[in-house]
């Protein structure tokens, strides 16, 4: 059953029904065109990840700022922003089952879209797929590139890899998928660039192995919010795949930039509204934001602007708060915004964004793409 | 917008779409079967936890069994039991906000329905909603017994607010909630039985010091799966909470029993079913599981039935797992059942429950009442 809305537009703040998930649409935009702006100032193209926001409506904000399309995680996501009227779609991720590549290699009739591999016999199923459909369906080689998780290694197998494509009729090589996930979270800008620095070298290579079998890269794709400067700036990486810089959740905030400074110029613009349902006990409140309404896979929320008050426990349906000796202690019933510790799977929790501009609520938009299915 | 179900009826397990949210029907009617004769030997009754599983239909499948109702946490919780037929309900939590009490309140004329306070102020806020509605609303004091959450102190505030509720004209004394959720997890049986020791005492001079007022318990409610036994035959609680007992999770299997072996009475009966993506690097497998699947606040899913498969890291959509030396790699396209770190949570990533005996699918169940939403 979906949700109803916690929130009319035109309503104020104080009065969303909690716990809500908010877009501070002023913070939200900023953080839009600060994007834009880096990337024309870099020469790159924006091909915003999708699984952060899960909405088409997000999606084409991104789009109509310069971004080349969307990146999703999976299938079904694919299909959402297809639905939603999104015309170029990568899937940086393996889809393997029968009944997801069928899903799949139908969106080739709405949309430009691609999608990874790492393993010859998940080639010949999306070409057989593909045949079957009379379709043709553009193939990414993913490569790992530090973050050891999927892709095959940089170099000869990739090669391999993407002759396998280009001999099936109904595929084409696409070029290369090269994220280094493990490097984002990286806390100092040395150590990112040191790891990154590892994945443009193998990137690099592959190409040009690429290159002597007569095979060229239309995409090579990469980065995140964590590292995107510096592959947006190695000359290798044509397509930058950040996702969170829309929200910049707290754990992205924990990262430091070139001059040691905590990363600061995205702005939070994502939010959890939760209420005070209990102060009983003296230096603790509760707020009805627990485990369902926020992750806490990389840290508890972080309250926002209530010096002295910590979020400091989650259960269900609870999280407490530590007031600090000396702070007045919201009161049952105060709202409270709340910083997310990861945007993406706090985002995945909700049925509605409620976008907020000067106190009040000015739009209502559907997680679209909210949901565990793949 | 709502998932279609990851499966049909009739379809073998191997044919179910992934990530998909699996009952074992056997199990589980067995959890259901020895809990219902658990508390027939205690002479308690059974008020089941909803949070746990979100769905009325489970909901009445305890009820068959001879549970009096079920607990909730939140209006959400409370409204989708009621609207599916479940007649007593008990709101084992505060509610706070002039919308959520209006549902609450509005629910008392299609259900029997009760609430817990931990502050004079809400319980003026529920008399003056239930008057106006010309509702009578039950209404349970919370009292902190060692969580250090929700709920008063026990003793005089307890009955100073007891007091305060019966001064409503339409609001009535319903008892007492007491609720240690920080026993719970405390994985030796004397620990828990310790703590549990003091949650009974102040509850039993609770009631005392209630009765000397002239005011009697209709409702004496607490306990989990980690600690029942103990409440259920301490002659004080009236109503067990117990939840997580009817999937049992992989946390809850790390307590230990009054024997010291660990507890094993209740049986695994909710997966998560992955499939293997990719398996490009040696040693490691990657499933289709991470963030977005299965929650990670009580630790990573454990590997069901496939020794030297460990699951070791999570990410939005994948989740990594580590082959011991000597083991054979899981292929790409091979399902896998996963054992979920914490029930709840897990549950409410998804829409649907797909309930599977003796490897085929048997039913589909929507996991009604699932959201961030209070």
């Amino acid at each position: 059953m979906l949700q109803p809305p916690p929130a009319r537009v035109g309503m104020s703040e104080s009065e969303i029904d909690t716990p809500a998930l908010l877009i501070d649409l002023d913070a939200f935009e900023a953080n839009l065109d600060l994007m834009a702006g880096l990337m024309a100032q870099h020469g790159t193209k924006l091909r915003a990840h999708a699984k952060t926001h899960k909405s088409p409506v997000i999606a084409h904000r991104q789009i109509a700022r310069g971004a080349v399309g969307q990146c999703v995680q999976k299938v079904a996501e694919a299909e959402i922003l297809a639905w939603g009227g999104v015309q170029d779609i990568l899937i940086s991720n393996e889809v393997v089952g029968a009944d997801k590549i069928a899903r799949l290699v139908a969106l080739t009739k709405i949309c430009r879209i691609a999608v990874c591999v790492d393993d010859a016999g998940q080639v010949d199923a999306l070409g057989a797929t593909a045949a079957a459909a009379g379709a043709e369906l553009r193939v990414l080689v993913e490569i790992d590139v530090g973050a050891g998780r999927c892709g095959v290694s940089p170099g000869p197998a990739a090669v391999e890899l993407a002759q396998r494509i280009e001999a099936h009729q109904h595929l084409r090589f696409g070029g290369l998928q090269a994220y280094h996930g493990g490097a984002q979270h990286l806390r100092s800008f040395a150590e990112r660039q040191a790891a990154i620095g590892g994945a443009i070298d193998a990137t690099r290579r592959t190409i040009e192995q690429l290159r002597q079998v007569g095979l060229s890269c239309e995409i090579v794709g990469g980065a995140g919010t964590g590292s995107f400067d510096i592959e947006a700036t190695s000359g290798v990486f044509t397509e930058i795949q950040a996702g969170s810089y829309v929200f910049m959740d707290a754990d992205y905030a924990r990262n430091f930039d070139q001059s040691g400074a905590p990363v600061s110029r995205f702005q939070h613009a994502l939010f959890v509204l939760g209420t005070v349902m209990s102060a009983a006990q003296p230096g603790v409140a509760v707020l009805d934001v627990g485990h369902k309404a926020a992750s806490v896979d990389s840290g508890y929320p972080t309250v926002w602007q209530r010096p002295g008050v910590t979020y400091v426990g989650a259960s269900d349906e609870h999280g407490s708060l530590k007031i600090a000796e000396g702070v007045a202690s919201p009161a049952i019933g105060d709202k409270l915004r709340l910083v997310p510790g990861h945007c993406d799977p706090t985002v995945d929790r909700y049925d509605w964004y409620v976008g907020v501009r000067g106190g009040r609520v000015e739009c209502l938009w559907p997680v679209a793409a909210r949901g565990g299915m793949f």
